[in-house]
C-alpha cells in the first residue's frame, strides 16, 4: 500500500481555513494513488488557542469540517488526521467535563470508506505551555466513562487499512517516559504492524535530536515502523509564541530513520508498505544544522508569521547602536524585507558618536529606512514640568517633587519608547519592537513603557551570549552587523556613568550572569541558591553552571569579580531579588516572546508576583560564611 | 471534645512566615484547651505561586515547617492543616510526576500525638485560575501508584481523634458535581462522624451563597456535621489577583449553618462535639451583604494587600474627572489613606472646565494630594518632531510621515501615562494606577503605554454599570464622589469629537455593550454570535443578555440604536473583532487585574492572539438577513 504524510501549516483557531488545507492535501494524495494519508495532530482546530476550547460553537465547526474531510475517504483512500471531538460525538451519549462544560477530547480521526473512528490521546501534557487536561478528557477517562454508559469500550483498538494493522497515537503518547501507560508499547503488543504518531509540537533548541533518538528507540525496541507526523505554524498563548517546525520523520522496524522533512517547509512524503517492509519513495531534505542556525531560522519564521497573523506590515526599531537592537534589525529585515523596516536613532546628550555611527552603518548595510529623533528637548521639558512640581491637599499642605538622575534615566527610556517610537509607528501604520534579551528580562534591567514596550520581543528568549552568536551567524557571508558591535561594551547610555567610549556599561557580567540566570530559570530542576553558594565555596561553580556545555565562564572569572563570599552573596541576592521581584512585575506587562529554549518567559514559565523567598538551607549556609 | 478552626491569613510562597502564623494559632488553641485545631488548605506554602512548585528546595522548606508544626500535637491536641508533600515523604518511595520532576500532592496533614497522616486532595480543579494537575498528583493517582509499590494503600481512610472519626477533604473535594468521585459521600459511607473540608478559595461575587447551599446540602444529605475552613490572603498568578475571603462556615447534621466567619477577618471559632452533636460556642459575625458591598470590600482589601505585598506606599492617579478614575481615587484613599494618594489632572486643549472642576472637587472631598500638569506643550513638541519627519534609505529614497488627529489622540494618552504619571510616581517613590474598567478592557478601548499603563488595574473586572453602582455605594453616607460624575456622558476628551459639554462621548452604549460583552466573556458557556443575532431577529435579545438579572437594557433600547439587522451586525462584528483582536494584544501588556467576577481577564481567562473566527452558523444566518 502507498502511504503519505503531508507536513502542512495549521492556522490556530480557523477550522474553515484548515479544512481547505487538509482537503487540498487529500486531493493531491488521491491524485497520486495514495491509499493512506497522514496529517498532523489538531489539523482542523489548531492547537494553542487559549480558552477558545470552551466555545461550543467553535467545536461544532471543527466537527463539521472534520466530518467533511472524512468524506474524502473512499474504498481506495483513507485518512488519519488530528482534531477535537465532543465525547458525545465519539460515544453517542452526552457527558460533562470537569469544568462542567461539554466533555471533549484531542483525537486522531481515522476516516475509511464510509466510516470514521476516533483514537483518543492518552497522555495529555501539562507542563510548560501545555495544559491539555484543562480542556480534554484523556483516553483512560473517556473510555472508562464510555464503558459505564455503553458497556466495554476498548482503550487501544487497532485500525486495519488495506489489511495492515495501524496503531495510532497522538503526540505526547510517544513521549511516555514519565507516565504509567505506554501507548506505543501497548499497541505494538496487541498486534500493530505500523505505529503512527500524529503530532503538533513546537521547536525547542536541541529537541529534534532528542526526539529522533526516542522514536528510533521505540521503532527498534518494538520492531515496528513508526511515523512521526508533525505540523507547521505559529501559535501563541498570549505571552509566549511557539513556532511549530515540522521536522516530521519516519523510522523503519530496525529503528533507522528513512525520511526526515525539513524544518518550516510544507512537504508530501510517500512510502510503500509491502510484506511487512516500509520504504520511503520521496527524497526528503533534512540536514542537521548547527543549533544557532535552527534558532535563527525559528526567529525569522516567528517574526514573519506573527506579523502576518496580526495583519502587520511595517516595523519601527529603536536602533541604539547596541548589539540587541542591531540583531533585531537584521532579523526583521530578513523576515519582512528592508522596505518594511525603519530604524530610528534617538540620541540624548549621553549618546556617543560611536553608537550613533554604528546605527547609521547598520541601516546602510541592511538597506532599510533610517532616521534620527533627538530626545533631549523632550526630556528637558519633562524635567521642567515635574522637578519642583507642587501638589496640595485640602488642608493647604504642600508636597514638592524632585527628579533624581536615576529617575531621568527612566524618563529618557520612556520618551524613546512610548513617545517617539509609538508616534512614528502609528504614523507609519505599523508597530515598534521590543529588543530586550533574556538576560535583561530575567532581572528587569529595562524600563516599563520604555524599552520594555513594543509589539513583540523577538529576542526575549535569547541569553546575551546567544545574541552575539546570532550576530556572528548573520555575518557568515560578510558584514551585515557592523563589526564594532561585537566588541563594544554593552551600555544603556542613559547617564554619564554609562559611556561606551569609557568602557562603562551594564552592571551585568554576561559570561557569569547568563549562566547563573539560566540555572535559575531554564534548568528543569531549578538550581537552588544553597547549591550555588556551596559550589562557589567549593570552587566548582563554573563547572556547575556550565552544566556540561562549553562557555566563556571560568572559575577564575568568578573569583576575579567576587573574591570574597560576601561580595558573591551580595551580587547573588541582588539579582535573585530582581528576578523574583521587579523582574516579574515588568514581565507581566511585557510583550509576547518567541520561545526557542526549553523554558521561555510568559505562559511557558508561569509566575506569581510574590516576595522572593530564601530557603533555610541557604540562609544557614550564608550565616556560616558571611560574617 | 473541643474543636476550633482558625481563619488565618496565608502568605503566598512563604513557609517560614506561614509556619509562624500557624504555630501561633496552635499555641492559642492549646492555651484554650482545644483538642483539635483545623487550619486552611495550603496553610504552609500558600497557593497561587506560579511554577514555584517546581522548586524542590522550596518544597523541602514547606515539609520542614509542616513537620515542625505537626510537633505541636500532643496527647490532648491534634491539628489538621493543609500543605504540600512529596510523594516520597508520604509513601516512603520516590516517584516522578508527569513533568519528570519529583511527584507531589496537595494534602491535609493530620498531626496527632507523635504521628502524622496525610489526606490527599482527590479532586484537582483545572479551570479558571486553577491548574493543580500541572503540579500535583490527585488522590487516585497517588494511591494507585503507592499501592503498586507498598501493597494496598487506602484511598479514603478516616482519622480517629478523641474517639471521633473524622473524614478529611480538601477544597474542590466538596465541589464534586462534575466529578465521578464524591469524596464527602464516600467518607460518610465508610463511617465518618464529622466531615472536614479545608479550603483556600478566593472571593467571587455570588459564590458564598452558592457554597453555603452546596455544603448545607452535603451535611443534610449525609447527616453529618461539615466544617468548611477557608483562609484569607491575596494571591496572584501574574496577570490576575485573587482575594481569599475566608467566610468559613460550619453546618450541623441537619444542614443548618451554626457558624459563619466574616469576610477578610482573622478569627478563632470554637465548637463542642459530644454525643454525636456539634455546638458552636463562639459568636460569629457574618451577615450577608449586598453584592456591591462585597465587591467594594474585596477591592479595598485587594488594593491594600497588593500594595503591601509589593512593598509600595504611594500611588499617583490620573484624575480626568470621569467616573473610572473617580472611583479608583475613592477606593485607593480608603485602602491606603489620603496622604498616600496624589491625583493629577493633565489637561490638553480638549479637556473641559467641567471635568477639571470635578477632579479638583474629588481631591477636595477625599482630602488627598492634587496637582495639574498640562500636556499641550509636550503633545505639540511630539507633533513637531514626528509630523513631516523624513527617513532615508541607502538608495537615497525618502519616506515622510504625518500624524493624523487619531494618532494625536494616542499621543496625548501616552503622554499622560508614560511621561507625566510615570515621572511623577517615580519622583514620589511610588506607582501610578490603571483605571480601566472591564468594558473598555474587553475591546481595547484604551491606548497602550497610555491609559493601559499602570501597576494595577483595580477596576479591570468591573463592567461599566458596576463602576456606577460602586460610586453610589461609596456615597452611601454622603457625597465623596462628586454627583456630576454620575450624570456626565463618559468621554475620552482626546479630540473635538469627544466633548462632555456637547454630550459627545464614548462609542460604547454601556447598557447594551456591558451585557453583550458579559455574554461573550463571562458566561460559563460563552454566548455564540449566531444565537445573539437570532435573538435580535426574534426580538428577545434584551431578555437573553440580561440572563435573568435586572438591568437597564431593554429591547426598545436595542431597536433604537440598531433599527436594522445591518446596523446591528455592523456593531456586533466591530466589537467582536476588537474583543478577539486588538483587545487581546492590549491585554497581553496590561497590568494585573483584581478578580471579582466568575471570569476575570488574565490568567483566569486565557487567550491567544489569533484572528477572530466567525462560525458557519453565524455567517449563514447573517447572509440570510443582511442584503
Amino acid at each position: 500500500m502507498k502511504i503519505r504524510y503531508s507536513q502542512i501549516t495549521i492556522e490556530p483557531g480557523n477550522p474553515a481555513k484548515n479544512y481547505d488545507k487538509c482537503a487540498a492535501a487529500a486531493k493531491r494524495a488521491k491524485n497520486s494513488g495514495v491509499n493512506l494519508l497522514i496529517l498532523p495532530e489538531m489539523a482542523i482546530p489548531g492547537y494553542l488557542i487559549g480558552d477558545k476550547w470552551e466555545e461550543n460553537d467553535f467545536i461544532d465547526d471543527c466537527e463539521y469540517y472534520a466530518n467533511l474531510l472524512a468524506k474524502e475517504a473512499d474504498e481506495n483512500f483513507s485518512l488519519i488526521f488530528g482534531t477535537v471531538a465532543f465525547f458525545e460525538s465519539v460515544f453517542g451519549a452526552p457527558h460533562k467535563g470537569y469544568d462542567g462544560r461539554k466533555a471533549k477530547m484531542n483525537v486522531a480521526c481515522i476516516a475509511t470508506n464510509g466510516k470514521t473512528e476516533y483514537r483518543i490521546k492518552t497522555l495529555l501534557p501539562n507542563y510548560r505551555e501545555f495544559e491539555e487536561p484543562r480542556h480534554f478528557f484523556d483516553n483512560l477517562t473517556a473510555t472508562a466513562r464510555a464503558s459505564e454508559i455503553n458497556g466495554d469500550v476498548q482503550m487501544f483498538p487497532l485500525q486495519e487499512i488495506n489489511g495492515v494493522k495501524f496503531g495510532v497515537t497522538v503526540c505526547e503518547d510517544g513521549w511516555d517516559d514519565d507516565y504509567a501507560l505506554k501507548p506505543l508499547k501497548i499497541l505494538s503488543q496487541v498486534g500493530a504492524d505500523v505505529l503512527v504518531n500524529i503530532s503538533y509540537s513546537p521547536f525547542t533548541a536541541g529537541k529534534n535530536g532528542i526526539r529522533n533518538r526516542k522514536f528510533s528507540a521505540h521503532a527498534k525496541t518494538l520492531g515496528k515502523p513508526v511515523f512521526y507526523v508533525n505540523g507547521l505554524g505559529l501559535h501563541n498563548n498570549g505571552k509566549t509564541i511557539f513556532c511549530f517546525d515540522g521536522s516530521s520523520a519516519v523510522w523503519n522496524a530496525e529503528g533507522e530513520i528513512i525520511a526526515h522533512s525539513k524544518m518550516y517547509a510544507e512537504e508530501d512524503v510517500d512510502f510503500e508498505y509491502a510484506n511487512g517492509k516500509l520504504i520511503c519513495t520521496t527524497q526528503t531534505g533534512f540536514t542537521p544544522n548547527a543549533e544557532i542556525q535552527d534558532i535563527h531560522d525559528t526567529l525569522v519564521y516567528g517574526i514573519r508569521n506573527y506579523m502576518a497573523q496580526c495583519g502587520l506590515k511595517h516595523v519601527v526599531i529603536g536602533a541604539s547602536g547596541g548589539v540587541d537592537s542591531t540583531l533585531a534589525a537584521a532579523l526583521y529585515v530578513e523576515a519582512i524585507g528592508k522596505d518594511n523596516v525603519l530604524l530610528v536613532n534617538m540620541p540624548s546628550r549621553f549618546n556617543s558618536k560611536t553608537t550613533i555611527g554604528i546605527a547609521e552603518k547598520l541601516a546602510n548595510n541592511l538597506g532599510c529606512w533610517y532616521t534620527s529623533v533627538p530626545i533631549q528637548e523632550s526630556a528637558e521639558l519633562t524635567y521642567r514640568q515635574i522637578n519642583g512640581l507642587v501638589s496640595r491637599n485640602a488642608d493647604g499642605d504642600e508636597l514638592t517633587l524632585s527628579l533624581t538622575s536615576f529617575n531621568m534615566e527612566n524618563v529618557q527610556a520612556r520618551d524613546r519608547g512610548a513617545r517617539v517610537l509609538a508616534a512614528i509607528s502609528s504614523a507609519w501604520g505599523g508597530v515598534f519592537t521590543n529588543n530586550g534579551n533574556k538576560t535583561e528580562t530575567t532581572v528587569g534591567y529595562a524600563t516599563l513603557y520604555g524599552d520594555v514596550a513594543g509589539f513583540l520581543a523577538a529576542l526575549g528568549d535569547l541569553w546575551k551570549h546567544t545574541v552575539y552568536d546570532l550576530c556572528r551567524y548573520i555575518n557568515r557571508n560578510g558584514e551585515i552587523v557592523p563589526a564594532e558591535v561585537l566588541t563594544l561594551k554593552p551600555s544603556a547610555e542613559l547617564s554619564d556613568n554609562q559611556s561606551v567610549d569609557k568602557g562603562l556599561g551594564d552592571p551585568l557580567i554576561y559570561p557569569y550572569h547568563d549562566r547563573l540566570f539560566e540555572a535559575w530559570q531554564q534548568w528543569w530542576n531549578h538550581a537552588p541558591l544553597a547549591d550555588i553558594l556551596q559550589q562557589y565555596l567549593d570552587g566548582n561553580l563554573a563547572a556547575y553552571l556550565n552544566h556540561g556545555d562549553p562557555s566563556d565562564l571560568t572559575e577564575d572569572l568568578i573569583r576575579q569579580h567576587f573574591p570574597t563570599a560576601k561580595s558573591f552573596v551580595a551580587d547573588l541576592e541582588r539579582w535573585y531579588k530582581l528576578f523574583k521581584g521587579m523582574g516579574i512585575s515588568k514581565r507581566i506587562q511585557a510583550p509576547p516572546i518567541i520561545a526557542v529554549t526549553r523554558r521561555a518567559y510568559g505562559f511557558d514559565y508561569r509566575e506569581s508576583a510574590i516576595q522572593p523567598y530564601f530557603t533555610r538551607k541557604y540562609l544557614e549556609l550564608k550565616a556560616k560564611v558571611v560574617k
